[in-house]
């Protein structure tokens, strides 16, 4: 099968424009198909204070009330993911921005928990691989915005680590999909203050040795129990590192790299 | 060649949340190809406003500074693109939205004038018709947003009205196109104060005739000129009418029909 990398951008390149530039420029240059997904930062929470909007959270997590939404849909499918388009399509990249809506790409419905109203919070039924196949065959990049739909009418802030590992998921049908997560950090850490004591590679075997030995970051645990399950739902491999380091990343010689046991 | 609507919402049906609705669902329910362009409407105006970023008009035209242009990417290609695309969606259309940027849909250039600079406006270069039909093809409907870009990396701000004009120029080598404004009038009125006196069909004779004896409204003029211009480029039909008349639009049984001689 054909390869193809989907990659997530963290929030740290999205609030820093030169980083910004210097990523699209790497990602750009990328020849294998390839989907981008990104969050929206810190942009949105600042919109939100300019409008004098408050910012409920839960348990680290932000409500999205009828207002936030408005702003979440305007800052990231709107702001981020148009200049995130343009600057690839300068960079010879052509890509085509979307939210979840668009095309029916990512159907969710709005989450239910038995004593917290998380809002207008998004979690993913379905992904339209079809048709982001069908925009792949094209020679397009497709850039997602963390924003999906129910069906009925209304728009849905999801997770962008979830739709990235979504769209890895279903995709995985159709390519042999590395999913990547880039983040501030080089890699999975076993010194979480030693950014040199990178685990190059990591089975479900060796997670569970070193988490036994709680030698793994408390913080990490849920992306990395998170990679494990896109593995087992097809994704050939999951790569956690530094977006800064994008080309060492996708040849597997940087970050972490999360694979099924040989 | 098999027919395609493209029609074009104005501002008054945007900002009114029941009316937008009601449109959506008669647009929905059009069986042919479709293509719908939409502009801002009041909201970016009042965005600008309750983030404290001052207005400059020159002629009546606004100008886009940099403050504005993110103003209006956030408005336009992304809450009021993906709130329609989610709505078509409930009505069983699958829609999906985009912005010039997106697979290169539409390539401008920032204006250039002698005595006034009007900051990040674009003037459209080239549709990609291609793409656009390669969608219609998959029986999606396309929401495009009056957003385009320059290739270089630049988003621009440009007149939805130009856009569904280039874009039904651009369709009319594979599609029998018709061309439909929608406004808060009837059609063109031979007395500006009687929403009776529609013009139920216009040639380019008639209409020289009716511009001699100063029948028509001067503002209607530019509207009608460009109407002719999209006739001389290929298009089959220009339809201008009441939004709230969609279905007597396109049947032509409503509204002013511009046509070619017969």
């Amino acid at each position: 099968m054909e390869k193809l990398f989907v990659v997530k951008i963290g929030g740290n390149i999205i609030d820093d424009e030169q980083k910004l530039t210097n990523f699209l420029q790497d990602f750009a240059a990328i020849k294998a198909p390839k989907i981008l997904i990104h969050g929206g930062g810190k942009l949105a929470t600042k919109m939100a204070k300019e409008l004098g909007i408050e910012q409920q959270m839960i348990d680290g997590r932000r409500i999205t009330d009828a207002e936030t939404l408005k702003i979440v849909t305007m800052v990231y499918a709107g702001l981020i993911n148009k200049n995130i388009v343009a600057q690839l399509q300068a960079n010879g990249c052509n890509a085509i921005g979307l939210s979840g809506a668009d095309a029916n790409v990512i159907l969710a419905h709005k989450r239910k928990h038995s004593t917290i109203d998380y809002g207008f919070v998004g979690d993913v039924d379905a992904v339209n691989a079809h048709f982001l196949h069908s925009l792949l065959q094209q020679q397009l990049t497709i850039v997602l915005a963390p924003i999906t739909h129910d069906a009925n009418g209304l728009l849905l802030n999801t997770n962008a680590d979830t739709i990235a590992q979504e769209a890895a998921k279903a995709l995985s049908a159709l390519y042999a999909v590395e999913l990547i997560y880039s983040f501030e950090k080089s890699g999975v850490l076993l010194d979480v203050d030693d950014e040199n004591s990178v685990i190059s590679t990591l089975t479900a075997t060796y997670y569970a040795q070193l988490k036994e030995q709680q030698l793994i970051f408390a913080g990490m645990i849920p992306k990395l129990d998170n990679a494990f399950a896109a593995l087992n739902s097809g994704v050939n491999k999951v790569i956690i590192g530094k977006a800064e380091q994008l080309h060492a990343l996708i040849q597997s010689t940087a970050g972490t790299s999360i694979i099924n046991e040989s």
